[in-house]
């Protein structure tokens, strides 16, 4: 048996056809977009197909996407650029609790420029309740910025309604939708939002490959500065090849999306049920029904994240604890403290993101390899035998 | 015969083997290197050997590597990076008048937060004068940027020079080597440099590779915030295909340079003495000698360069305008313009850069071909009307 990748949040393999329709770009069609001669154009060419490929995923136009290297840094373009073009009118930011960290740090950084940031909590299940953000707004504020899905506990935010209450008061609203972008339906007029950051790699498209969308009219300062690249909004020569394979990544996307979602519902729900079932004192967190489809995640109280992560890839499974970007600081997540989970319980994250190929023979797999790692984990757990020596079975 | 490439300065094909490395990380090697698991420690160690290896090219510890997604962003994160980090010392900071918009651009981004910036004159040829740049430090000075080599005149600065008067002063200093790193020798002890910028598109690697070194100790504000790659200097997923692209990139340079430096600089005499031979009105710019060893750049004097581009591409031989970054703006060159051309003739700037592979029969294909293409375009000219009714010969 093959190994089992359930950690689609950290990275996708890339699509075939994705490749394939890389690969010429490393080779006879090498030129520089911003070169006028036809090696050049024949580049460029590539680079406005797929900028079209990947407004058609969102409902936006192609003027609107501007293409980086990754969500992190369009997510820092959009809160940096928002927030400093913004900066004559106010310096007030609202972010949520369980924002990625390159959107919470790049308000960090902007507090060094003037700025100051209130989070807006979470309820238990990561849910945000658009009220909590209406009352975070003063007149100071010019930048929103809520997440459509998160990547750790998979909550699906009611995003539409906060972006309406940002509208109506004239605030400029951005959703980091790296997570949900290529798996929900994501369409940006529906959203009502101004700025929706995506990334090809959550979505079978390669690394380097990202976006954000700006609507139309909405002022962003660089954070590249250079070059004209991207109509003057992010310098740098284009990374061709990836660029093509998130323009192939969101064209399959689009065409396959209910499929996937389907499939991948059923055997997300196999997995937390079984799970639940299973294995006692384990907590899904993140809401039952309003969660991406890919996604299913828990603390098991009583052992550590990393001990599970690493039994379960000694078996040939591949799971995350947490965030891939923050999987080395080994703090407890900030967003499952947010949510109220106390720092033990938060340790004992495990999260399992389903590709499009997952099978219910691989689920069926970790239903029966988890259950027994826990209980061995659970043996050496100073906590667990304390918890047993204060509740006798 | 097939398409001659004259453009390397705006993109380079890939090397056969750096494509190949490459490869297996759009496969089963697709892991996050953050990630613990298997498919993360794989991908990981990818991406620290090519550290080494990038360290290798120019001297540097492998921690000393900060990989970024382009030459442009490299210079972003040296200047605003460490701009911002030394503000409380000073903010007063010197540059080239002829680096690249990336560095300029950054430049003029730091004015809203308090920054100014002197920009030192350089003579006819595109040279700087170390003793310009002494005469432009205060004791507000907290950076100093001058570019190792100039893509548009292919003039090699004297940075080993002007680091040393930084260095004395205790003022941090970077240099733009975009153009000269994997085509010059560069070594980071001896050039005595804080922080030096790299891409690995100039020298056969893939677009979306790129690197800024940083000596241990220089303080660095992070451009892109988020999580712990590059030791917190720089988030965002690894782009793992394009690292692992430069770092082969840089180990073919370090081994093949000085052959490939002994061949390109006879091809590029050829190119000069023989076009300097065949056309009236032509000044060649940058310097004779101190000049990178691919490069020879004119200006044609009566006759637009895009002209002249899209003629020569019509027969097959690529070649660029001045930078590609602002090739469509189609403004004068500020290059052109501080070494003291006139608008009329820097409008007449051409740039053949040339690839490994140029042969001397592409180069004399070019001496057959460009001469009646000028003549022509000439017959079209007013400009050269004019002069001829003013020289009559």
């Amino acid at each position: 048996m093959g190994r089992i990748y359930l950690d689609r949040n950290a990275a996708t393999p890339l699509h075939p056809d994705v490749l394939a329709a890389m690969l010429p770009f490393f080779k006879e069609r090498f030129g520089n977009p911003q070169s006028l001669h036809g090696e050049g154009q024949s580049a460029l060419e590539a680079v406005e197909d797929a900028r079209g490929r990947v407004a058609r995923l969102i409902g936006a136009s192609a003027s609107e996407i501007i293409f980086t290297s990754s969500g992190s840094e369009a997510n820092n373009l959009a809160v940096k650029g928002m927030a400093l073009a913004g900066r004559a009118k106010g310096t007030h930011l609202v972010f949520s609790a369980i924002e990625h960290l390159s959107v919470l740090n790049a308000a960090k950084s902007l507090e060094k420029f003037g700025f100051r940031s209130t989070l807006v909590p979470v309820d238990g299940t990561g849910l945000i309740r658009p009220g909590s953000v209406e009352q975070a707004l003063t007149k100071e504020t010019v930048l929103v910025s809520v997440m459509l899905a998160n990547s750790e506990v998979g909550a699906v935010e009611p995003v539409a309604e906060i972006a309406k209450l940002c509208r109506d008061r004239g605030i400029p609203f951005h959703t980091d939708a790296v997570a949900a972008a290529g798996v929900l339906p994501v369409d940006v007029r529906e959203l009502g939002v101004d700025a929706l950051s995506l990334a090809g790699d959550q979505f079978y498209g390669p690394k380097g490959g990202a976006a954000l969308f700006l609507k139309k009219g909405i002022r962003l300062l660089p954070q590249i500065d250079g070059g004209i690249q991207e109509g003057g909004r992010r310098a740098g020569t284009e990374n061709v090849a990836a660029i093509v394979g998130l323009g192939w990544a969101a064209e399959i996307a689009l065409a396959r999306r209910a499929e996937r979602e389907t499939k991948a519902q059923a055997l997300r729900d196999r997995l937390i049920d079984g799970l639940s079932r299973r294995i006692a004192h384990i907590v899904l967190t993140g809401p039952r029904n309003e969660r991406l489809p890919c996604h299913a995640s828990f603390c098991v109280r009583f052992v550590e994240g990393e001990a599970m992560l690493l039994s379960l890839d000694m078996q040939g499974i591949a799971v995350s604890s947490g965030s891939a970007c923050s999987s080395k600081s080994l703090k407890a997540s900030h967003v499952l403290l947010a949510m109220g989970l106390d720092h033990a319980t938060a340790q004992g994250s495990v999260v399992f993101s389903l590709l499009e190929d997952t099978t219910a023979e691989d689920i069926d797999f970790v239903l029966e390899s988890f259950p027994p790692i826990v209980e061995r984990l659970r043996k050496m757990s100073p906590l667990y035998t304390a918890y047993l020596k204060e509740n006798p079975q």
